[in-house]
């Protein structure tokens, strides 16, 4: 298939070329630069939506009830589960959740899990595309749905409009949530499985632990939801709108729109910068011997790579 | 303090010269460059082993164990304690360990707490030209302690000659561990509170799960200890000789040094390059407005960035 196939069929919705479309992102394809340059124009009108937790918390189930909502408007929607650690799709990670099944035969829904086989940089800079490849689409909410809470899946979800971080009793406590500079990615926090002991306690520990960091122009709500029983699921929706609503109203949504999109060209060049020093650390064996044998200190080695970049 | 003194002060093993190179370490401090040119020749002399485990399974009760057998056989011993998820130096990080404190009178014995206040490139970056301060300072043995499980404590530990990884019942399970990708980075695990319940099934486990990985040419041990008690250090101290001797001869450890120094220019490199891409898109409010109003795309602004740092 040609770039042009690709980018048409991106552009006009078809499901297959979408899907083909962020193979290409997972692989870091050739195509994906002409890709990228051909859809950009058509992208940044989608609600992107980060989903991130523990495994266990019930982010699919959520996610499949958020999508369910979205579809009550008429919004064509998409889910694109990813694992920042792993290189390989999980097979499984969707494809056996009930509920997401429900939307499998529904058109206007996209589904989708992704692993990062080839892009360079990881799936932090593989995500952002992928999201823009199913905005191009036409896929009005898109779900970005991570597996766990380390600082991979914190840059992952800081790719989207508006984050929401699950937690559930038992299921990893605040503190540590903490340590990893989740709390301060949040813009709505879900509290599932409602119906279980301790989640009242987790609401009102995370509550108190938001009360103590520093006043902003958002503050997090706190959802207590049981997804499986589709219960609080309006309210999430409700306080994702919201926070979509007034970070548009005051440039917040936009200013991040705009740091983010700085960042990633940053990060792109940075990653492609350092496959080329790579490839002349490789090829020059007399480089690399004034290194080893310590007459080149790495500092120099590293002035040295920019150099030749540079020239 | 000039350079050319901080220099001479690190070669002559002066203390407080020492401490203030490390310093330049974490503030990247301009005179980094020309200190680390300055040093590399006097450095690749010592034994680098790094301790990587939970917090609270011992590591630096073990660490202030090893320097004293280190002591025992006349070798010098510095100890870098280092947190690559902050960028504050946590004061109390071995300040009260009553251990540690044996070691604090003994002038062949360096202890120090290291955080990335301004390295680009955080601890993974920084760790390595502290040690090589030591290195240069002529300290025979040095222990690299990190505090968490993580990616970043991984490639920390990677900088060093022999990673010992350290478990304790209760603290942590393994599978974990091998999620971290902890498993393959070590060379020697140590499985402490050995007189606690459970020990021998956290060992017996640990042996599973290597047993289930590839053949090596090194098997990492399994060693027991109680380091309250100064029970089983020396066997540790002999896996660490052992190993060492056996990478020594069969060419394994002067190919692991190799790729950590071209691996550690590529960064650094990178890194650089990053910080002067990030500068270029303050400077040129006109490719940043590109890039937000959809006309220039990220892999097309990562170009352009990579252009003109060819230009």
């Amino acid at each position: 298939m040609d770039v042009e196939a690709l980018i048409e069929g991106v552009l006009a919705g078809d499901r297959r070329t979408v899907a083909r479309a962020i193979s290409a992102v997972e692989d870091d394809a050739p195509e994906l630069e002409a890709l990228s340059a051909g859809i950009y124009g058509s992208t940044g009108r989608a609600a992107t939506i980060g989903l991130t937790g523990a495994p266990g918390v019930g982010k699919s189930t959520l996610a499949a009830e958020l999508v369910r909502v979205a579809r009550a408007e008429d919004r064509r929607a998409a889910v694109l589960a990813v694992d920042p650690t792993s290189p390989y799709t999980g097979g499984a990670l969707l494809g056996d959740r009930v509920r997401m099944q429900d939307h499998a035969v529904d058109p206007g829904v996209f589904i989708r899990s992704m692993a990062t086989r080839g892009h360079l940089g990881g799936m932090a800079l593989a995500a952002p595309e992928a999201v823009r490849i199913l905005d191009a689409a036409g896929y009005e909410v898109i779900l970005l749905e991570t597996v766990g809470v380390g600082q991979a899946e914190v840059d992952v979800a800081a790719a989207t409009d508006t984050a929401i971080v699950v937690l559930a009793p038992g299921m990893g406590d605040a503190v540590q949530m903490a340590k990893a500079g989740i709390l301060e990615a949040a813009d709505v926090f879900v509290v599932n499985k409602a119906d279980r002991d301790g989640a009242p306690d987790v609401a009102k520990e995370l509550k108190q632990m938001l009360h103590l960091g520093e006043a902003r122009d958002w503050n997090p709500p706190v959802v207590l939801t049981s997804a499986t029983a589709g219960e609080g699921i309006d309210e999430v929706w409700g306080e994702v709108r919201e926070h979509r609503d007034q970070a548009e109203a005051s440039g917040a949504l936009a200013a991040k729109r705009r740091a983010r999109l700085l960042r990633e060209a940053e990060s792109l060049a940075a990653e492609r910068f350092r496959a080329a020093a790579a490839r002349a650390l490789d090829d020059d064996a007399a480089l690399a011997e004034d290194l080893v044998e310590r007459r080149l200190d790495p500092y120099a080695a590293a002035h040295e790579l920019l150099r030749r970049a540079s020239s």
